[in-house]
């Protein structure tokens, strides 16, 4: 009848037919002992290489759609669950592997992203171009890593708390990385704008060093004020308008927009807002309240990213260069972590290694940066090495970490599926 | 950085502020004693007219955003909640009344809307523009019903049945006629297209028919082949990737796009969806994973209704018919209704009829079709008395209604808050 019903329709027909492809493909994946988050990726290249079912769901990854919401809400949802499970202390108490996990999978990407294209023997790249596509190859999307953790249910091992950790690092490394190279590749002088770089940076630090400072000295003394029940277990004040899980969304979503505007991703916002509340975990069971909401959300951000891949970009050309880039890719990252993390032993520092390789949608919003639509330093051919790049990174790590994991668990009574 | 992450930053901002907004004011008129929803609606109503505060968040009604597709998903997900707690043998038995009720309550609004706007005293209006006007006052919004009647916890109620039943009935009415109505409007001849509005009309029974057939015929079928467990009581294969709750999301998603592409409310084909599910409510707790997604979600879809209040369209003219135009729907409505339900007492007759009054969304839905921006036969003015209607009906009949249910509580065990 009127353009909103139109509107709503698409939306439910989109949301009924991806939902359905991911739920096929997961329990195909599962049956078959792979990772379901793999499935629901592979749903999404399915999807965006089938013409005629695009077409009819009217999907335009242009623009800014429902859809890229769903999926953002997905990973933001999923990383505050993941959040739910790790306190303050667990995180300080692996601080040093972590920042150094970061550091070395940071420079080690970045350096060799750069030689490879730089070397690359056929056709010639810019020294910007070659800049974006380590940079692209800097940070970790510890989405795709969390959800294998949770999937196996091994939220609380050790290696989990150091790939977290990692990653808040590695997130802000890599967005230091990004204004810098970004600055170069938008100034015609070809010089780097100190002051915004330096304001980023600082606000990054600010606002994960205040969380942490809130969650080590606030946290305790909220916790002490609060009434106790005949067990001495704190409990909120009964209100039927402020449950903890509204109170869990609010501080949610204004965390992820607050790193998301200054430049973090929202995913670490979620994830920190998430480990607020996990200190208060013996009074509420969240847990629960995030867990059919997640069923529902978290299979967008798979399937999303699965549909950046697009079969007719790919060249001859493009495929030895991915193929060559994916290699350095999954290499340059997972030694260089595996070696920061050696003092804990063989099988948790290749673990970590393992859960620092996907790339997943960090590196193809890098890429999309350069880009600009053409307009950029970033040819098209560029852009669509670095988004298989981030696809097979995400595909390959799940399946490796997973197998990882499992063999683990034949030893340890602590790891469970 | 790029586009895309200042939308989702704005995004998450917007869910930020309008989920405090709302809670805020559902705890206010909680703790007075009051219908949580109406504060949702007042939210948004505060939204609408604080000039800052609508900049800030960028929110913009005239195109469909992402915050329109929460607001729909909400109440979606409100009407497949309260289909989970009603049979098809429930609506069945109710048939008739419901039927009774439904056709007194959109012949007598369709016909005193059109003679009210046609006697106006001040300014002419056209034959088409009377039409429109009845036709926004003929389909009742049963969200705002089915809230508080969830939010009473009194779903099971016989008025509860008798008024989803005649809801049901009401929007397959309400959108023939909008199909007649659009039809006189668009066409230059003033002609109807019998044919379009006969293909509508069918289209809407078959879907309601064949599902209810499907009810009635299939699903004890289906339930006496499903695996029994000791207690005689029938079990879901397990399946990880096929939960009861992603199975409900996709036939919930799959009804409420087929009712919407085929002109009905996408809410009619959710509440069936639900229906469906409530065939199987022993085999799962569906209402406690859908708690939370509600909890998340409906909120957004008052504060939405909401939003659709701006105090600067209202000029002192469109005030008094304003006035004059709500009495009117609540009294067309009201009356009517109670009398098709006069067989089942004078207490849940008065309940049927008072929870027909809200027209919420509906209303100001069918008055945006005649105003079309400008270029249809309904003036800015009539859009703009149709959209206080539908707030004030939804505002004024929740207390009401809830006022009514608490008296009778003192007397009926039965019925609880």
């Amino acid at each position: 009848m009127a353009e909103f019903e139109i509107d709503i329709a698409i939306v439910l027909t989109q949301l009924f037919v991806l939902l359905l492809l991911a739920r096929v493909m997961a329990a195909i994946f599962t049956r078959l002992k792979m990772p379901a988050l793999v499935g629901e990726i592979i749903a999404g290249i399915i999807v965006a290489n089938w013409i005629w079912l695009y077409d009819i769901l009217q999907i335009d990854l242009d623009k800014t759609t429902v859809l890229y919401t769903f999926s953002e809400l997905g990973v933001i949802f999923l990383l505050f669950t993941v959040g739910l499970e790790t306190k303050f202390s667990d995180l300080s108490k692996v601080g040093k592997v972590a920042s150094k996990v970061a550091i070395l999978g940071v420079v080690f990407p970045l350096i060799f992203g750069y030689i490879v294209l730089y070397a690359w023997p056929l056709g010639a790249h810019s020294q910007v171009e070659c800049l974006f596509m380590g940079a692209a190859m800097v940070a970790t999307s510890v989405g795709i890593t969390a959800r294998v953790l949770k999937d196996m249910n091994v939220q609380n091992s050790k290696e989990s708390k150091i790939i977290l950790g990692a990653a808040v690092i590695d997130d802000i490394l890599g967005m230091i990385i990004l204004a810098i190279v970004a600055g170069i590749g938008g100034s015609s002088s070809g010089g780097i704008d100190m002051i915004s770089v330096v304001t980023v940076a600082v606000l990054a630090f600010l606002f994960v060093g205040l969380i942490f400072l809130f969650g080590a000295k606030a946290i305790p003394k909220v916790r002490a004020r609060l009434p106790k029940d005949e067990a001495g277990c704190p409990v909120l004040p009964k209100s039927e308008a402020w449950t903890a899980f509204s109170l869990s969304l609010l501080v949610c979503f204004g965390l992820a927009a607050i790193a998301d505007l200054i430049g973090l991703a929202a995913i670490i916002g979620a994830f920190m807002a998430g480990m607020i509340f996990a200190e208060f975990d013996d009074m509420h069971q969240l847990e629960n309240k995030f867990d059919p909401v997640n069923e529902f959300l978290v299979p967008f951000f798979f399937v999303m990213t699965g549909m950046y891949v697009s079969f007719s970009m790919v060249s001859s050309g493009v495929l030895w260069m991915s193929i060559a880039i994916i290699a350095v890719a999954v290499v340059a990252k997972y030694l260089p972590c595996r070696l920061g993390a050696r003092s804990l032993g063989k099988g948790v520092a290749k673990r970590i290694g393992i859960g620092m390789v996907p790339r997943g949608e960090v590196g193809i919003i890098v890429a999309s940066i350069g880009y600009a639509g053409g307009t950029g330093p970033v040819s098209l051919d560029i852009y669509t090495v670095v988004v298989l790049m981030s696809i097979m990174t995400s595909i390959i790590a799940p399946f490796w970490l997973s197998r990882s994991f499992r063999r683990d668990i034949k030893m340890d009574k602590d790891v469970s599926i």
